[in-house]
């Protein structure tokens, strides 16, 4: 079945939203569904979409990994708190950190997130529940980089631990997927959404876990959240695309007191894009460059060295794993 | 014994010239002087100080350890020979690739390379020309950085391998122990080195292997010495203090041609100081930052990533290792 796009321009929100929550309505009819709610952008739209659709017919988990940002959980349950819309938060935490103990390479890091959100946690309380169908914030996007093979496509129910054999009755919803970012944001706006989430700068699917170089550790992504802080502090009024902190594996030689320090090595991105296709690194001035350094290497403990990445997209990519 | 230092101020070069070559001339007698030329200011100093002095009782080495930079051995060895002074250069790269084989820890790394250049390469020299004064170009802020604790205190006879118990005789000549940089730049002007040696940027004794972080193998030498050329290229007008290529050892996600390509990452780091014990990054312009990572990615293979330093001296260090 080809998925024909809705543009940034034809797309009416208010009707959209009218015809969108009906057809999701009449499809979910008295059954149960759910949906996973990350704090992106996607997942967000497609959390106020079906509540205003489904109300009480909809469950909405948020899953703590271990892997998000400084105190986002609870932020994000509680902005969709403040609107109406209930969120159970699951601490999932260690089951993550469990699953990604020893791993350095990157795709057995990605693996290891995927396996245990779909299939330990989310699988869970998808067949927990009973709920027969599962809201997902798949976009246009995502469909083109499948296609052309940038991305691989999930077997959302196999990824779920659901033997789509034994478990007819199962449906995979996807109310996004005729629409890119820019119109999921218009989207958004009109549902009503707080600016901090339908202008939401992208974060990756495997959170933190992308940022860190090597193991990822409570540790190390406690290192990488608190630079993460002082990078979105810092950087938020700079009209950026996206900018984001990586922790490295390699460390560096540095000096405290006087003394030979060898520490940890803080990589900082901020991009200039539209699309994330193509890129290239803000040119921020040295005097904000100079004050995240001085920031990070004062605030993160045993930070003692903080470099700017300068390599467009391509042959870069926007994320450092 | 204290010694006393000579300023800039104070330094009177045909003067120190000319006693000081008679200093040595007389303490060396008619027995043979040796001493290794590694294209650094001091080596340079003391080689061509030494060599008016003593001529022919002066026996120069320049170490090709295969970690120098782009055609340096050659380039150096051919600089003393069109002034007069006769350099052999011996090949002992395969004794140095073979002690940093597996090594990954900076201080084994750095231990390996004293131990190969003192002991198995010079300390050979040494012993088998029979001679009995060692010149070295030790300065004045190595004396302070020893009794600072910084560097390690070198029994230099110790490390060529020589007992002293057994070796009575052996004498090391330290010329330049009373001068800073800034006087011994002068003295090279005076002494008639070209301006690219009395000038010569600080290049660190483990030479490029100070600048491969992890395992220092002849591939991944080649890759920092690729990304130093272009970066001492780009920057040699900057008037910058120092400016160098680390290669990582952390590997990124890149992109090319449209496929993943998970590749490599250089650091450059360019340094505003005046006696390396504090620096600032200079503030290059993004135009230089742009030409510097297009440069790199395109040129040196398998880099898909480049960062600028951005870190102030302390708490980093002026090299990486």
């Amino acid at each position: 079945m080809e998925i024909k796009e809705i543009t940034l321009n034809e797309l009416d929100t208010e009707k959209f939203i009218s015809e969108k929550g009906q057809e999701i309505s009449s499809l979910v009819g008295e059954g149960l569904s759910i949906n996973a709610l990350s704090g992106g952008v996607d997942s967000a739209v497609v959390t106020m979409l079906c509540h205003r659709a489904l109300g009480d017919r909809l469950k909405t988990y948020f899953i703590d990994t271990g892997l998000m940002r400084e105190k986002e959980p609870e932020h994000i349950v509680s902005l969709f708190k403040d609107m109406g819309v209930p969120v159970e938060l699951i601490d999932a935490q260690k089951t993550f950190f469990d699953a990604l103990k020893g791993q350095t390479d990157p795709e057995k890091k990605r693996e290891a997130i995927t396996r245990s959100f779909y299939k330990d946690v989310f699988g869970k309380l998808v067949r927990d529940t009973g709920a027969r169908y599962l809201l997902q914030g798949t976009n246009f996007t995502d469909i083109e980089e499948t296609v052309a093979g940038i991305k691989r496509q999930h077997n959302i129910l196999e990824q779920l631990g659901i033997d789509p054999e034994q478990s007819y009755g199962y449906r995979v919803i996807e109310p996004l997927i005729q629409l890119r970012k820019s119109a999921i944001r218009k989207l958004g706006k009109s549902l009503g959404l707080p600016e901090e989430l339908y202008n939401r700068p992208p974060f990756p699917g495997p959170a933190l876990a992308a940022r860190v170089i090597g193991e990822v550790t409570p540790e190390r992504v406690k290192l990488v959240r608190n630079a993460t802080t002082i990078v979105e502090e810092e950087l938020s009024q700079s009209k950026a695309f996206q900018y984001l902190a990586i922790l490295h594996e390699d460390r560096v030689t540095g000096i405290r007191d006087g003394k030979r320090d060898y520490g940890f090595q803080i990589e900082i991105r901020c991009w200039e894009s539209t699309d994330a296709k193509i890129g290239s690194p803000t040119r921020l001035s040295y005097d904000i460059l100079d004050r995240l350094a001085e920031r990070i290497t004062t605030e993160v403990p045993g930070v003692v060295s903080v470099t700017y990445n300068i390599t467009k997209k391509p042959p870069s990519t926007i994320e450092a794993i």
